[in-house]
């Protein structure tokens, strides 16, 4: 395992405010070892460092009560969702109160005509559409988790429909958060557009919990497509098909998802998916809009494959075979993973300017097979994304080191053709170096908004900045 | 006209400032009262307040070097491009520094592959369009001026197009910006997205030079559409033309613009740009896509409308046609002066959630004209987002009252309508009170970032916030 910095513990501090919030919250107050150490990471390979305590909160009000008290004696506050992001975020690095915002998970208005929908954090991706679906109508942001709304919006998620519908940045029109001295604040009105005064929602979307907790979010809402297309093309290298997406992404092509998988992606899918797809780099891609739309879409990203020696095209309108395709790219973690049973999958995430992709997806392949590293790569590559998931045998110190070593190397990569360090994971504990890296004197004036902000450093301290 | 507040001036630093310039930028500096003026606030009713100089940067080092020489002597810096902000954004309520960024007009570098340029602050969107066109690339946010895309960056401008492609917020990928300490920052990297710490790009983007001085633009392109579709539809009432908005925008329909002129707009149109249109609410619609597309969505939209009473459709692909309707549109400023000559044209924006647009609109229209003030309204009621142009014999002081009183009645309305005071022409002077109104508790944490970038308040002070 990788471990994170432990920071100064408050345990003064952390002793009074879990006897406070004890009398005033009795039982929504658990401080029992299993149930802390969930609430501490528990993804990939960083260590756990697990709460203090777990609080569930049910309301607004409620979390401002408690946060006011870990202001007053000095402690720690995380937030917690599903726990399912990737680089440490839960982590409690100087202890503290995780409050988990898994019980306040109302949807409390769907403004159909408004094409926009009010929730609580704690409702999750799947839960809001399963809801939405009657009315005609869903939210496009799909991390592949069944993550929470709130933990998307905190750390900008984004996933396969990125390319068409944006990330999680564009798509909150507005927040309830509490902030570092329990102050609630609404950070936008719920009109589309607005140009009044700093963009807060910006500001709060991204930050990790750092600056201040989401407590309600207003999400922009797409109609469900008349249509929907799904298709698939194989290609003989990695090159050739990150090329034919840099041409379908050039000629205006609204694709709603293109997805690279690369060959090993492939074995392994046609290996737990039951598929019989040739064992070569693979696009996924999905088409929405109208029934004519969709078709003259397919049309013409086949004959731009067909260019770059795309072959075995395949293209289906039908739900069934459409939800096999999409599926078997929603399984690619557990796929991946039966490439080397009782390894450890850890995902690292880097995007690249488009024009670099191919460039830095075929490095990294080399690299990861120089290295002799088991590293599968998908990708959501119409935004130049893509994530090597190493599987490592976690009792070899020289498999771990490598893999350190490989991810550094990926990052360094990335930052020198433009690119960032993480397209959508966020940086936690575990990216905190890289942000160094990549942008340098800004992480200054972003240490400035923190403190003014938190100045006692109780928010979810130890990520995203080294302080 | 209408005094805004001034702030204390700091005789002595700013003779000093101006002298250690002088002396580093010779005629690149000016401080004659002409020129002085001319870039004080120019445009509706706010009243000029001119900085004591002028100085004409033509590298991001020389504004570092300008902005450490001012934070030296605390003197105030307020950055200028073409002068076309409505609220008060470029007067000096404190005297101070103008950085005047046309000079800085040089389009660095184009990635025809990425979809993306660099330029430097002082480009104009026309410049920047013509540059592209033979590469078959367009930016496309267009707020009619043919403003600076610095300035446009920096308050968070839309316009026509923001429909379909959204505003500046959504088309900057990263910035270079100096900041309050002299400090030059890039605040991305140039991939399509990040999750790589706070999002100072968003930040920035609408802070109208209050927290740093934008240098450099990393923008979004966009192809030219395969084809480009215009339409026009009348309607009896504002109310059925605003419906068959809601309803088009509910479709899904991509329009790429839809704008609504009302009777009096239209009245205007006429006369200024005969045309001969029934002198009753319009729209005004385009359509981008393939051949096919953009007929299906004419078609589409041509249905909608019916069902609400629309009348005298006409669509066209020829550009000749289409260019007569938008040139209309776009004098539409000119056009309505001509209703009153010799008046002065007073634009306030407000936007709400499309739901309570047609209300929010024939308001505003019965509230005009219970008050005896011309006011036509246009909008891009894609959005929810409309102006009221009101007609002002300036020499009338009950007028004036009139037009204020106005003013701060839509803006209270529109914020009971969970809208905002400001959908793109930002807060500057003049909306900083329904600022507070509009967010109240938020504007506490916005307070406290501006003091954490800028503790010295020499950032365009006296702008968004009352600081």
């Amino acid at each position: 395992m990788v471990q994170a910095t432990s920071l100064p513990r408050n345990e003064a501090g952390i002793e009074a405010a879990i006897e406070t919030l004890k009398q005033r919250f009795g039982s929504q107050l658990q401080t029992g070892q299993a149930i802390c150490e969930q609430h501490g990471h528990t993804t990939t390979w960083i260590v756990n460092q697990a709460p203090d305590a777990v609080v569930f909160p049910t309301s607004t009000e409620e979390v401002s009560e408690i946060v006011a008290v870990c202001a007053e004696y000095g402690v720690p506050v995380i937030p917690f969702g599903t726990g399912t992001s990737l680089e440490g975020h839960v982590n409690a690095p100087a202890g503290g109160i995780c409050i988990d915002m898994m019980r306040m998970d109302r949807i409390i208005a769907v403004h159909a005509e408004d094409l926009d929908v009010v929730v609580q954090p704690g409702v999750t991706r799947e839960q809001l559409n399963t809801y939405l679906r009657d009315q005609g109508l869903f939210f496009p942001i799909d991390p592949g988790a069944n993550a929470s709304l709130g933990g998307m919006a905190a750390t900008r998620a984004s996933g396969t429909n990125a390319v068409r519908y944006g990330t999680m940045k564009d798509n909150v029109l507005s927040l309830e958060a509490v902030m570092a001295d329990g102050g609630v604040i609404r950070t936008a009105q719920r009109a589309k557009k607005s140009s009044a005064g700093y963009d807060l929602t910006r500001l709060l979307v991204g930050s990790e919990g750092t600056l201040g907790l989401i407590t309600e979010l207003t999400l922009k809402l797409q109609g469900i497509p008349e249509a929907i297309r799904s298709a698939r093309c194989s290609f003989r290298t990695v090159d050739e098909a990150c090329r034919a997406v840099m041409m379908t992404i050039q000629y205006g092509i609204p694709v709603a998802r293109i997805e690279l998988l690369d060959a090993l992606s492939v074995r392994a899918a046609n290996a737990y998916s039951g598929l019989d797809l040739p064992e070569t780099p693979l696009l996924l891609l999905e088409f929405h809009g109208s029934d004519a739309g969709v078709v003259e879409q397919t049309d013409m990203f086949a004959s731009i494959a067909e260019e770059f020696g795309g072959f075995d095209i395949a293209a289906t309108s039908t739900p069934e075979e459409r939800n096999k395709l999409w599926q078997a790219r929603h399984d690619m973690y557990w796929a991946s993973l039966q490439l080397r049973p009782g390894a450890k999958g850890i995902s690292t995430d880097v995007c690249v300017p488009i024009s670099r992709l191919a460039e830095c997806v075929g490095a990294a392949r080399d690299k990861a097979e120089g290295m002799g590293l088991m590293a599968p790569i998908v990708g959501h590559v119409g935004d130049g994304n893509f994530h090597a998931l190493l599987l490592i045998d976690m009792d070899s110190e020289i498999e771990r080191r490598k893999a350190d070593e490989f991810v550094g190397w990926l990052n360094d990569l990335a930052i020198s053709m433009e690119g960032t360090c993480t397209g959508e994971h966020g940086i936690g504990q575990g990216k905190r170096p890289y942000l160094q890296k990549e942008l340098g004197p800004a992480t200054r004036y972003m240490a400035a908004v923190k403190a003014a902000l938190d100045p006692d450093n109780i928010m979810n301290p130890g990520k995203i900045l080294e302080m």
